[in-house]
């Protein structure tokens, strides 16, 4: 058994290094760093890096399909990519000496025949006979239909596996109308779903709209999760600072460990949260920094909220 | 017989539309296009397009490397460029909405071994035997000696095969004493060379360094050429509005045709400012507006300089 998560737009990331980022100037990159990408597949490897058992499909295809797949095959996740004619998109962040964000340039994913996303769906049925759980993960590549991941999880239910679902737009919109176990936007997809910015009712809003449960990251502010056994606030006591790259999936990562797991809510809060800012904390974009983690965990605020849920 | 270039760095060149550039931020890219790339890859496109046969060569190697004699496979020019272990580099450049100039991004070029470069001068010298001349283009990728393009000079000399060396700095330096037949610096690569900012001071500068000819190129002021026969001043009688991208590969190959053809000097800077504003005229970049050229070559003045050589 393991866990499984979809990535249907997987990316090469791409990472350059300048000193100095000046429009329309030219730059020699002195550092070129490559690795497998998509929300789905940095999920996985938290999850590997955590000691489970991790399965990854979704789509691969062309030159950055290929080298995606070669960087991916010495890494934990178990490789179960589903072959694409057209080839998967590069995402390109550049990283300059500001100390600031990256500027990120981002393709568009590959265009996905009929074909291709019948073979999907059939080795993601099979897929899911060994799965604790699954993750659908990011933005959905063109040609494939906006309700893609609504049928993505009837699927998952139809074999009693849980489902995790981190997307934005109308892909969540139809996805959270299929009832998945768990959504987790963040502060803006949130907005995006609800229309209300006011976090408790737009987490409360987000659940009514058929997500079993909700958590909702709000960056330094922690998490804010509604779910059937109640509402709870959880941040770390003090805030961290460093690079938020990856400290979403690093979320979703520790919430599907802990539904697997059957831990209680305020505990996987706790270790979601906690992972979260050992994510930031480390120096590598979506990697986490295992003796923080270790110590965050004793250092999380969880409140119950007493509003009627 | 045809033209051979050589393109020791070649590149996979990638351009990114987006509607602003704006630093720090995430970008969709709206279209993607890739095509085969750096300086001696385009002079033989051009040269084939104007009706010349062409073979090109240099290194080529890993994903980019690939990708880019994929590309280069239903083009003209004939593919003679040597595998290399490591990866050949990419560039990217972001095109926004607003008409200036690209942001580019270059990669650095992938590490060459004594081996590789072994290789390649005796594919080289094999490709000199069917050669009518020779041009020699771009920067030199890592691991080959600084004095990599006078022993190319020598070598093709040796063959009796005419060089035009096209490339900067110490490469272009040392390059330059082996006496080539023509360097075709550009203003800051003239002033790089020679500490001479004034145009006839520093053109006949770089003759005295050893090159048997110098034809500069000014950007829209046009071509200040020093030979044995003369010196010589070409522009256009008004100047062109476009993308530069290329102008310079374009003055480059018909410099080229025009020494394989023996035309007389001034004839050959006549094509050449054409050509390179044709280039400038097309709205792709490194393309030429082929009725533009017929109708510049009848447009361009050009002023023989009366002072001593």
């Amino acid at each position: 058994m393991a866990i499984l998560t979809v990535t249907l737009n997987a990316a090469l990331d791409i990472t350059y290094r300048v000193p100095v980022l000046t429009p329309r100037a030219s730059h020699r990159v002195s550092d070129v760093v490559e690795r497998p990408g998509g929300k789905g597949i940095n999920v996985a490897r938290v999850l590997a890096a955590l000691g489970y058992d991790t399965v990854v499909t979704g789509f691969a295809g062309g030159p950055a399909g290929t080298v995606l797949r070669q960087l991916l095959a010495p890494l934990a996740p178990y490789d179960a990519l589903v072959p694409v004619a057209r080839t998967s998109r590069r995402t390109v962040a550049v990283v300059d000496g500001s100390g600031g964000d990256t500027t990120q340039f981002n393709e568009p994913g590959p265009l996905v025949s009929p074909e291709e996303w019948a073979r999907f769906t059939g080795v993601y049925e099979a897929l899911l006979k060994d799965a604790d759980a699954v993750a659908l993960c990011g933005s959905l590549p063109p040609g494939i239909h906006v309700g893609a991941y609504a049928e993505l999880v009837r699927r998952a239910h139809a074999h009693d596996v849980p489902v995790v679902l981190d997307t934005d737009g109308e892909p969540l919109r139809r996805g959270i109308a299929a009832r998945p176990d768990l959504v987790k936007p963040n502060a803006d997809e949130l907005a995006g779903l609800t229309g209300a910015r006011e976090p408790l009712r737009a987490v409360l809003g987000a659940r009514r709209r058929g997500a079993r449960a909700v958590a909702a990251s709000f960056g330094a502010d922690g998490l804010l999760a509604a779910t059937a056994d109640g509402v709870w606030r959880a941040a770390p006591s003090a805030p961290v600072r460093g690079n938020p790259t990856g400290a979403g999936d690093s979320a979703v990562a520790a919430l599907l460990a802990g539904l697997v797991d059957g831990v209680p809510w305020p505990e996987r809060l706790v270790r979601a949260v906690a992972l979260s800012a050992a994510t930031v904390l480390a120096p590598a974009a979506g990697e986490f920094d295992a003796a923080a983690y270790e110590r965050l965990l004793t250092d999380v605020t969880v409140v119950r909220h007493t509003e009627p849920n």
